[in-house]
């Protein structure tokens, strides 16, 4: 049978660890192929550097629309990541007639109906498993295996980077910048873990997940974003010691038919799969209506996890799987959720705030909760440390920590708010919801 | 588009949950599957029996061979169970050009290689995504998301009666015939539970696991299996105490090429994902040479969770995708691995005795396993109650408990023969492997 041939777009980690793959297991990958898979072309962005794997120097070239165009080209992986130019070079890849298999999670999140479009008015497609925790095959699971149900509820632990800074923080009792350091150490952070930390990468992935699973186009812009960057070791303990640990949680919840999205630092109940998912790994909890909850688990970030991911896509190419997996699962949404407004998300909540250890104090703080409608579960107040073992005295500052029964997102903000004037506190403030 | 045509063989607790599924979500699954799915035939045991979904009469027929022949029929969907006479009708099926797609384990275990060969010299399918593990996506996983990688291991929970027993057993210390009894209650378990305890279910889902990612053919009478119907209260309070759950695992490993099987109760470190897998659920952990460690939980029983794996096999068909996965997944084994044999099966192992409690019992103990080679890691062995608590006294009676370090099968094997003719030894003698 005809060989499928492959231009890569970019060269960095996940690219060589796909050229590795596609190298090493040759022939194993054409017997689950039917059929040879050939690298044809790779874009790198410099032709001098050194690298991990060794092609063939005319395979290679600093131009990816070389590789968007090559008349012997069938599927451009692009691994360049980012807007721009990605969406230059897959929209090529496209209109040159060619599949398109990305791990782009920007990309899809802000343009995946419009690309989706695209490839498929020319009857291509675009294979993208790698885009959303590599090591979970979530986008087989909703393209092929959850077909029968209709999903209720996605609970997602999508960033590795920040699941490896919770567990290090938890575990290793390490303060944030160090569990920060360490993932940079290791290879599971960027440089810049901006993206990451901020939970903007996490977002990302649970807008595409809501499109697939939920019919719903949503973009970060349009749900409560918050990272991990805030939290203190102390809240990983005071939550530990309530009985909850701390992950960075996307949730995309049908709750009577309006769409509650958030991804957020939550609380989560020590017994419960997704809060026992360390380290670097992703874990994809669906809920459908006929098959009830499910958990996926994987590696989430690291170069072979993602590359497996994305020769698996490149083999449902040659299989000719994708092609007809593509147009069912990206059809257009006959009826989107209305999302629910923010103000109206109804939880529990987490609040740590420091306050000074002085009379009158409590009151004022449950006073304004209360006026809010936000009433009180529990407290954790420890005592503050005699004033001797202070070196400069002033007034004692303590944390406070305070369990909320359910309230809504609006109350919170609006206690908050009236919490910010008060002259007793101190930063920081923290504020974390509790999943159900 | 023309609809995919269905027939049904057994219209039990599963096959009723695939009908309100294709019924009640028409529009859905058409959606989805780019096509409408009708249901044409279905063959009943009674025609009589009343029923808990509502079919037209003129669709019941009480013979299976009218679905399997029916010119009209595309699909023929086997939810009767058993060897025989469900080969029998599989068979017919296919040789009247008919795709089937099957929720029986005991007919793949034991046949699959002979009727997969069947489907592809007629260029059709077999779908089993049902057969095991139903809400846990574990063949679609293997046909498609994993074919990057070489799978060196599975450890499985895929019984989940047994699963539920023991979760019962161990969070409200019931006893085992206690848990049995309310698993029969719930639907979890057969009026006869036998082939769920002893472990054969779990082992024949093994051998089509092994068969599919490790291209190995393997029936239960090969390796090592047994049941939880051994297992005391006591066992899992112990097994507790050291810091492991008791979980019926099938396992199936590469070591040094060779392949490692069994299905046994074994001890699992109560940190591991695996160890925290209760009640009905059931999990698989795949480890893949490029994606790393991956883990697929979902629903293991129940009429639902089946149902929904069986109505998406059914889509697949009618995408098309199920004929292009069937072909790679089955192709012939190139290079079956040579088995383990099980004497060499190299563990850690439980051992829990009841002994006589007088002078030199635990030097006559120490010394058989000694001479062995079974070199004694820990032991446990609390006070015996006082003579006058005991109603008929007599020598006490008091359990030991023995974790070994690293052993083969073959020396506790002849361990246990030789502690066998001790006197002071009384029933019952309970060995566990413990997981790596």
């Amino acid at each position: 049978m005809e060989p499928l041939r492959i231009g890569l777009i970019g060269l960095g980690t996940v690219g060589s660890g796909v050229v590795r793959i596609l190298l090493e297991q040759r022939e194993l990958l054409a017997r689950r192929a039917g059929r040879p898979i050939e690298i044809v072309k790779v874009a790198v962005r410099d032709l001098k550097k050194a690298r991990e794997v060794s092609l063939p120097a005319d395979l290679l070239t600093e131009d990816p629309l070389e590789v968007a165009n090559a008349p012997n080209v069938d599927v451009v992986v692009e691994l360049m990541g980012g807007l721009t130019p990605a969406k230059q070079y897959v929209e090529a890849a496209l209109n040159a007639g060619k599949h398109v298999v990305t791990a782009n999670k920007a990309l899809l999140c802000q343009h995946g109906d419009e690309l989706f479009r695209l490839a498929k008015t020319s009857q291509l497609c675009i294979a993208f498993e790698a885009a959303v925790a590599g090591g979970c095959p979530i986008i087989h699971v909703l393209g092929q295996t959850m077909t029968a149900n209709r999903i209720t509820a996605i609970e997602a632990i999508v960033n590795g980077t920040s699941n490896f800074i919770l567990t290090e923080m938890y575990h290793n009792l390490e303060p944030y910048d160090d569990a920060v350091f360490k993932a940079q150490q290791l290879g599971y952070a960027e440089a810049d873990p901006a993206l990451d930390v901020d939970g903007t990468d996490a977002a990302q992935k649970l807008g595409i997940l809501t499109l697939l699973a939920l019919g719903t186009k949503v973009t970060p812009d349009q749900f409560i974003v918050e990272g991990i960057d805030t939290i203190e070791l102390s809240d990983l303990g005071y939550a530990d010691e309530l009985g909850y640990a701390v992950k960075l949680l996307a949730s995309a919840k049908v709750v009577d038919g309006k769409l509650e999205l958030h991804t957020q630092p939550t609380l989560i109940r020590h017994e419960r799969p997704i809060a026992q998912v360390d380290g670097p790994y992703n874990m994809i909890a669906l809920t459908g209506d006929a098959v009830g909850q499910t958990w996926f688990s994987g590696m989430g970030a690291g170069q072979m996890a993602t590359a497996s991911a994305v020769v698996s896509d490149i083999i449902d190419i040659a299989v000719g799987r994708a092609q007809l997996t593509f147009p069912l699962l990206t059809t257009e949404p006959t009826n989107p959720l209305p999302l629910q407004p923010l103000e109206e998300i109804s939880r529990r909540y987490y609040l740590r705030l420091n306050v000074e250890d002085r009379p009158n104090v409590m009151a004022e703080i449950t006073g304004i909760l209360g006026r809010n409608g936000v009433s009180i579960a529990s407290v954790i107040q420890h005592e503050a440390p005699e004033p001797d073992d202070v070196p400069n005295p002033g007034p004692s500052i303590v944390p406070l920590v305070i369990m909320t029964h359910r309230t809504t997102e609006g109350q919170v903000r609006a206690a908050r708010r009236e919490l910010d004037s008060l002259r007793c506190l101190r930063e920081p403030r923290i504020t974390m919801p509790v999943a159900d």
